[in-house]
Parts: structure tokens; sequence; C-alpha cells
């Protein structure tokens, strides 16, 4: 499939979302994992476009649902990818909706995690400040 | 808005229907409307992407709802608009996903209402028929 980066971002527009999740987990010396993703979702008949997505960036994983009816979903949680290919991708292709008002407290999350400051107590709070104002409903963009 | 045609594909993958409505109307001698549109709808907070569709396209209109959160929609329904630009742009711009064999249906049915088909009673059969094969939920696009 030959996909144009307009497209991925036209996509992405409709269909894409840019979440933190910072979840318990004992392995870890603060007691909490921070998770970023970046998935793109869609019924299973449209599977292609998803592999499609994979393609283009060469990392993710394309998860299939079972069934028929039912949402598949290309995610990236790999931290270096986030920040070596998927972060730069849409610096250089910026999104056209809101979404992108959240894809920038994204990155921001990404460059803190990228210096290793989610490691210490200043930088996960400062990751829990920024999550806080992600996917609100009621964005003003203007 | 600087909007590029392979954002528009994929945002109308992600966002767009193609739909053909069948009503009942006493002025047409045949007792039936068809009623073809192409939308692409979005939460209020989004709205300027769908003015940005309408200044793309030199046609159509964008509902706005009332209330902050609402669903607006971006609507073209004149038929020679749809005839002369958008079918068009989706003919020169195919879709990715299997909206795209929504698209050649709802083409099918603009080019019949073209050559006038529609006021015969063979030609709003043949609509009802081909109506009746889109958006099906299952499509197998192998």
């Amino acid at each position: 499939m030959n996909i144009h980066a307009q497209w991925i971002v036209g996509f992405t527009d409709g269909e894409g979302c840019f979440y933190v999740g910072i979840s318990p987990s004992k392995s870890m010396t603060l007691g909490f994992r921070v998770i970023p993703t970046f998935s793109v979702t869609q019924h299973k008949k449209d599977i292609k476009v998803l592999y499609g997505l994979k393609t283009y960036f060469g990392c993710g994983t394309v998860y299939e649902g079972k069934g028929n009816d039912c949402v598949c979903k290309y995610r990236v949680a790999d931290q270096k990818n986030l920040f070596m290919k998927i972060v730069p991708f849409f610096e250089k292709h910026p999104l056209k909706t809101s979404k992108h008002l959240n894809f920038l407290k994204f990155r921001e999350i990404i460059q803190i995690m990228a210096r290793g400051e989610h490691l210490k107590p200043e930088g996960l709070d400062r990751i829990q400040r920024i999550k806080s104002l992600m996917n609100i409903k009621y964005v003003d963009i203007e």
C-alpha cells in the first residue's frame, strides 16, 4: 500500500490517539510506570490500512481482534520508536485538528522520558501535570 | 488553512460518509426523491477543518450545532457539485479503506442521476438496488 504522509496526518486527525498511561509498578523505583502510546483504531474490515501504517513507520504492532465485528488497533508503545519515528513525523507534518495540542503535550512527555527524568520524583510529577491537560473534551484552539 | 488532497483522503477515510437517501416526495412524478450526500462530521472544537474542506471544494455547507459539546457537519448535497467536484476528486485521489467501495456505488448513483434516469422507474429501481449494497457493515475487500 502506497501511503502519503498527508494521508497519515488526515487519518490520524480522524482516528488516531496520543495517550499516556501511568500505572502502578512494583519494579519501578517510584512505584509507577509511564506508558505513552500512539494508536490508530479501525474496524477489522480495514485492517490493511493499519498494516500500511506499520510498514510506513517501520515499527509498532497491529492487534487483530477476534470475530468479524471488532475493532483492531495499530499501536506504538516503544519509547525509542516514539522518540525517533512518531514524534519527528508529526513535527514535520502537523495535525490540523485540536489533536495537535494533545500531540504537543505527548511530545513533551516523550522528551522528559528521553532525558530519563521520569525516573525522578520531579519529572514524574511534571508528567502527571502534563497528562492531566491531555484529552480534555473542550479545547480552546483559537 | 492549507489543505493537501491526501489529507482530505485520509480524513475522509476516517470521518467521511457517502450516503444516498430516498424519501417520499409528492412533487416528484415517481413519488420519491433521491438525495445523495457527501458529509464529514467533527466535534465543534474542530469546526475549522470543516470550513477548510468547504473552501477547498468551493461548495457545500457547514452545519454548526448548538452548544459546546456537539457534532458539526460539512455537507455537499447539490447534485451538480457532487458530479463536478466531489466525485472527480475521489476518482483522482482514491480512498484507502473499504469506504472506497461505497464511493464507487455512490458515484454510480450520481452518474445515473446526471443522465436523468432517476426520473424513470427503471432508473429509480436501479438506484434502490445499488443503495441496498451501500454502507453494509461487513465488506469483503479482498
